[in-house]
């Protein structure tokens, strides 16, 4: 997982930063945020802990600036793509959804649970995060082909956006009996069919 | 709030214990878990706070014996009529949950977040219970009308529970453009829909 960290590369205080924390985004695809800490980032950086907290003050600001790129991230792996039927581009969307999640699960289910569990700051990424994916189904599918723009609908999306998640995080703790294809399919196929009931 | 405590009552220990429980399930009704004091429930109550360390041992036990009491009401509230239409019965229940989320909105919400933020004891006591919510659905629709039973839809149920928690507690905090009516009818209605897509 270690990133190489040649000390002949002069790289800007920016650019180390921001190094650092692509390596942080990593070790927490497969780890908890709790299992994410300052000593082992160090460690497998290959510097030492006090130009760490050089870099990012505590802890919290550590994690904090941690989840943020996690969740950049998210939203830019997500991104459908720019041309074609608004069904099949949310389907994409939200395969590389399924994706994400499948490759950083342990990073994402502690986001999920700090975020709940009331730590305010990554609630908030956690909810902007969520939000950003919500608006796009709104703004990706301007014409109202999958989902009209209503009150009803905008609950709808927040409702079905939860269900996807849990879709998510279940199937990848128990797939037995769906295939990848199924899950996407319902997950995708639900959006319009609960937007017709609300209709 | 309070509860009349004369001390002309002859209480058995644990119809006391009994009668202190539901006063904090009460009290749970507008506050947050971490709001919820054996301070208070002592002034509440009208007794010491030694007796109530006698009855509950510490403010953990205490608020899991609060929770669990919770999670029980939450169940008998919302069992569906014994006979009628499946869907007739379901969004009997639902409007029931809803009822009791409107009725128990603070000690609710924080149970979802300390559920989800890593108290191990109150996560299970939540899942139990939402466990038995779903299992109930494919219970009470024994021949399959709604929801036939297999893994796929075992995981669609969950999904849409997750889904109608959402609405439920995102309604809740901005009801405007939808009546208690359409919501009822949104999750009730969104359950077959979504069971087609994944058929």
């Amino acid at each position: 997982m270690s990133q190489p960290t040649s000390q002949r590369t002069r790289l800007s205080p920016e650019q180390r930063r921001e190094q650092l924390l692509d390596l942080g985004v990593r070790l927490l695809a497969h780890r908890s945020l709790d299992e994410l800490s300052i000593d082992l980032l160090a460690e497998e950086a290959g510097i030492s802990r006090g130009l760490l907290y050089h870099y990012f003050g505590n802890k919290h600001a550590f994690h904090e600036a941690v989840v943020r790129r996690a969740a950049d991230d998210l939203i830019e792996q997500t991104s459908p793509p720019a041309d074609g039927d608004p069904m099949e581009r949310m389907l994409t969307s939200l395969a590389a959804y399924l994706d994400y999640v499948v490759a950083n699960y342990e990073g994402y289910l502690s986001l999920v649970k700090a975020a709940a569990g009331g730590n305010e700051t990554l609630r908030e990424i956690y909810e902007e995060a969520r939000s950003a994916l919500n608006s796009r189904i709104f703004r990706e599918d301007a014409q109202g082909d999958i989902v009209p723009d209503t009150p009803a609908t905008r609950l709808v999306v927040r409702g079905w956006s939860a269900m996807v998640e849990e879709l998510v995080l279940s199937w990848i703790a128990d797939p037995r009996g769906i295939t990848r294809e199924q899950l996407l399919e319902i997950m995708a196929a639900s959006l319009p069919a609960i937007v017709e009931v609300a209709g």
